[in-house]
This record gives structure tokens, C-alpha cells and sequence, in this order.
């Protein structure tokens, strides 16, 4: 490329900003992952049955391609043990997981033989088995398969669609996720741009949500600003707290995904901040001394906040939020 | 299917749940389109340039596929103006959004003879555009272009990848969001199963934290229970405050992405809570009505919630939230 070229192919405000990674992903394939991981997605379990054999895999692959036909797509990898299944089976169903399902995708990521013995649900009338509680149901005959590398990319026509009640599971730069009102929009049905209740009973709602947001995204500079990806500073405490848990069950506690518990623990391996130990893993005494200087960093963030309100005021304020917290839990 | 095959292949535990909606996506598009917003996503812009034009369209069709190659897809409207830039320039760019970018995202989907004039951008080494301020930028080489009905799947190789730091905009259930942790994840670094701060310091951020869920899910089930598209609330809300905007600004004011507006639209003036006028749109007098209502059961839905706490209690808590919202949003 010529540098000329590209110069005036800059826009003047152009300040380039320095990434956290770069690189040619042919040759480092966990910094790609990372990267990949950046663009949000849903959790869906695709399903299949023939011949009396049942398949299901979890992916994030899932997209939505044409209406007229309505298509779909997903990619299975080739090493998949479903693979053969799925590229013969001649049809799938798309199941798309709400938020109260992180242990239906957990379980169906799993190396079980039978997933489907502990699971709920039905045959559906496309011939592909239905998982209950999910947001919506696509199901379809397969349409195409096209090469896609160590993967297969298979669309689909989607015969049925169904939509259900319910919160969307994300998974978003590593970690399992719901997804918040974007803080621009209203935190309340009021549409932007209309005057704010200001009485104070309308206040504390909204003033909550606010606060919540605000507080969220400057304690994740904060984290950041230390340069410890989330992943790390998740297992770092879990590991702190429960000593011994194996992978699985690292994956399950801190909520993260499966591969960026696997990505995490071999980066503490590297940094010698964990061993491993008989059938699990333990803190390092580095690791140990860098999750107590994490934990007391957290706590010097909050004594920061609220310096400066009076103990009374606090005092009032942990009574309101209890007595809010309880009556929602109550009736959850 | 025999029904006895059916009934066979479900599991005891199965209580069908009925659908919001369901039926075949080729006789019914809108139902479609709500059934695949189910699943959420991310948001990105895809760029290119060859012999001095430059294209860009905005998708949530985006998706990894494979590692070794590295190998990402996504799809362009057979009727988009840019299609045939992007089938024949052999190379485009990723632009993954971060929540700071949606009116990047309007931007770039709006309908602009040159939206690159008022972006800010710099062409990347591989020949296509690089938008500024993006979470990660994926430049590829074209790998192959797939027949995707009213689409064509465009499958890249990705020759640099670069990650940057930022929170992703996501789509989902129509609308514009961010992510949260999953309330199952603790609120705060702690690690699920470690023993909660139980100081007054420690508790009030995660009391926010816990109270913002609960108080966020429990007026979602509210509104759903009213049988209430979130679309057609904010719509109805922003038309009684600011009568006479036009679609575009609709969009822009609430939030929603232009086709869930449209749709609202179409379902608002179907209803008759809706008239066309000269270049815009005014609500009826049931639409105003149906506005009011709304905005009455949000106010007892707050009354409701702080019942029963002493007035000084109230007080206090709005002085400290106004005090962590003022002290954060200088911040930012």
C-alpha cells in the first residue's frame, strides 16, 4: 500500500487509538478468540433427530440471513461429534436460550453421552426435538451446506418460528450476560427527552437505575485500568474463596465461558499465579497476595464513593435498598 | 408424524408452554423478524473500498466460523445499493460497535449519499476503511460469496484482527442495549460462593446492584402482563411529549432500531392510536388515553414499591443516590 494513499484517505479528525491486541489471527488463534468475543451474541442449542439418534450442540454462530425465503444460519466444527448427524439429518431446530437457561447451554456443552436424558422436551412437528423455556423456536429443513473452513456452515428454511415470553442469555466478551436498557434510552417507559417525575416517589426507580449504571461502568475502568481482563480477576477470587474446584466447576462459579476459563487458567499457569494439584488447581502465594491487593482495591473503589455522605443518611439508605431487594426476591 | 412416535420421544417432565406468537415465517415476515430479535447480537459496520468508492451498511448478521483458517461471514440485501461494491471489491472490514457508538450505527444506516464524509476513519492496511472508536476491527479478504435467498452470505478471511477496550452495543428484542453481568454472576468481583461484605461501605454498591435487577425484571414482567410490545410503550410515550416526529427521529429518540419503529408504527395506526399527518404522525385521542393509563400504572407500580418505608428513609436514599450519580456522571 502506498502511505500517500492511505493519508488521504484519513479523515482529519482521525487520532488512531492504540488496541489492547492486533495481529494476523492465522498465527494466534486465542488473540482472534478474544477479538471474535467483542461482537455480542445469543446462546442457541441447535437440535436434530433421525433415525431414532438425537444430536444437539450449543453455539453463538447463529444468524439470520433472508425473509423471502426465511433462511437461517449456524457452523458446526468439524471435529464435532455430531457433525456427521447433523450434515445427514436433513433438518434442525434452532432453540434460543432465555436467561434463566446458563445451565441448559452449560449442560449442553457438556461431554455427556445422552443430553437430552436429563433434559426437557418434545418432539416437535418438523421432526427436530424442542427444549423447553427457550425465547424462541425456529424450526427448519437444511437448505445448503457450505464449506466454511475447520467448521460447516449450515442454513436452514425455517418452517415454524415461535416466539415465547422472556429475557434473552448473551454471551459477550467471554462471559455469560442480560442485556440492560442502553443507558442513553430512558430507564423508565418515559420516552428520552420527556420531563423527569421529580417527586420523590418517582425518583428513587430511576435514580437507581442510574446509579447502577454510572457505578458499573466506572468500576470496569477501574478493573481495566489495572490491565486484568475479567476472566483472570473471576478465577483469581473463586479460586481464593473455594480452593480445588476443577475446570467444569471454575466454569459454572464465576460464569464465565468455557473456553475463556480453559484461555484464563493457562494465562495464571503462565504468570505463575496457580498450579495445578491433583485432579485441580491451587493459588500460588503470588496468586493469593494479587487477589487480596484486588479485593482491597475494590473495597478502598466503594470507600471512595460514598466518602463524604453522612453515616445516617447510609444507614437509611441500606434500610430502603433491603427493604426493596426483599419484597422483589420474595416474589421471584 | 404419528403422534404415538411424538408422545414417545418426549420427556415426562414437558409442559408445553404456549408461544407469544408462532406460525410459518413465509406467510407472516413481521412475526419473523420479532421471533429472530429473540436472539441477540452485536452490532456491526462493514467497509470497503475499491477504484475510489467506498460502501459501507450496518449488520447484525455478523458471525464467526472458523479458527484455522480464520474465517468470518455475514450478509448483504440483494436490493442494497452497496452489493455490488462489496461482491466485487474482494476485501471488507469489521467494525464491531461499542456502546458510545449508536449514532454510528444510525448513522450508517441511514440513508446518506456519503456517509463517510462525516465519519471519522482511516483506511487500514489491508485497502478497506477503519471506523475510529470501534471494540474490534476484523480486515479481511472475500473467501467466498453464498446464494442466502433475498441475501448473499459473504465469508471472509480474516488477515488482521485488533481488539480494543469498550463495552459492545448489542440488538435485542428490537432494541438498542448494553450488557450486564448475569445476576447469577455476583455483582461485584467477588466470586459467586464467597462470603458477601457485610460492612455498611461494602454494601450499598451491590445493594444498587441487586436492587437494579430485581426492580428491572420486575417491571419487564409488568409491562409483558399487560400484554405490551416495549416498542409500541416507548413509541406511544414519545409521541405524547414530542408530537410530529418523523420516523427517523422516532427511532433516534426511543432507542429502537428503524425497523422495529416501523413496525410499532404499522401495528400503532392499524390500532387507530395513530394518524399520518402532513409529514409525520399524531396520536388519536384513544392513543393519548392508552398514554395515560401507561404512564398511571409506572407511578402505582413506584408507589407500590416504596410503600411502607418511613419518609425520612426516602429522603436520605435520594441524597446519597444523587450524590453517587452527580460524583460519577462528573466523572464521565
Amino acid at each position: 500500500m502506498q502511505r500517500d494513499a492511505v493519508m488521504e484517505n484519513t479523515s482529519p479528525q482521525y487520532i488512531p487509538r492504540l488496541p489492547v491486541e492486533e495481529g494476523d489471527p492465522a498465527t494466534d488463534g486465542r488473540m482472534f478468540r478474544r477479538c471474535l468475543g467483542q461482537y455480542g451474541t445469543g446462546i442457541a442449542i441447535i437440535t436434530t433427530e433421525a433415525d431414532g439418534r438425537r444430536g444437539a450442540v450449543t453455539v453463538n454462530s447463529f444468524a439470520s440471513v433472508s425473509l423471502e425465503p426465511p433462511l437461517v444460519l449456524w457452523s458446526i466444527a468439524d471435529t464435532s461429534r455430531s457433525r456427521e448427524l447433523f450434515t445427514s439429518s436433513g433438518r434442525f431446530a434452532v432453540n434460543v436460550l432465555s436467561a434463566k437457561q446458563m445451565d441448559v447451554s452449560r449442560h449442553f456443552s457438556s461431554k455427556l453421552d445422552d443430553k437430552f436424558a436429563d433434559a426437557v422436551w418434545a418432539l416437535g412437528e418438523f421432526g427436530s426435538p424442542l427444549l423447553d423455556g427457550c425465547l424462541a423456536h425456529f424450526e427448519c429443513e437444511t437448505y445448503s451446506q457450505v464449506d466454511g473452513g475447520d467448521h460447516t456452515i449450515i442454513i436452514g428454511l425455517v418452517k415454524r418460528a415461535s416466539r415465547f415470553d422472556g429475557e434473552p442469555l448473551l454471551f459477550s466478551q467471554g462471559q455469560y450476560s442480560i442485556a440492560d436498557s442502553h443507558p442513553a434510552a430512558s430507564p423508565t417507559p418515559e420516552a428520552s427527552g420527556a420531563k423527569p417525575d421529580t417527586t420523590a416517589e418517582g425518583t428513587i426507580v430511576s435514580q437507581i437505575f442510574e446509579a447502577h449504571h454510572l457505578l458499573s461502568t466506572r468500576f470496569d475502568e477501574h478493573r481495566r485500568a489495572e490491565g486484568l481482563h475479567l476472566s483472570i480477576a473471576r478465577i483469581l477470587a473463586c479460586m481464593y474463596d473455594r480452593p480445588g474446584l476443577k475446570i467444569d466447576q471454575l466454569a459454572a462459579a464465576t460464569h464465565l465461558g468455557q473456553r475463556d476459563t480453559e484461555d484464563a487458567i493457562s494465562e495464571l499457569l503462565e504468570r505463575e499465579l496457580l498450579i495445578g494439584t491433583e485432579g485441580g488447581y491451587s493459588l500460588t502465594d503470588a496468586g493469593r497476595n494479587l487477589r487480596v491487593a484486588i479485593k482491597a482495591r475494590w473495597l478502598a473503589f466503594q470507600h471512595a464513593q460514598i466518602a463524604g455522605i453522612p453515616e445516617a443518611d447510609l444507614r437509611a439508605t441500606i434500610r430502603t435498598l433491603s427493604k426493596l431487594i426483599d419484597q422483589n426476591k420474595m416474589a421471584e
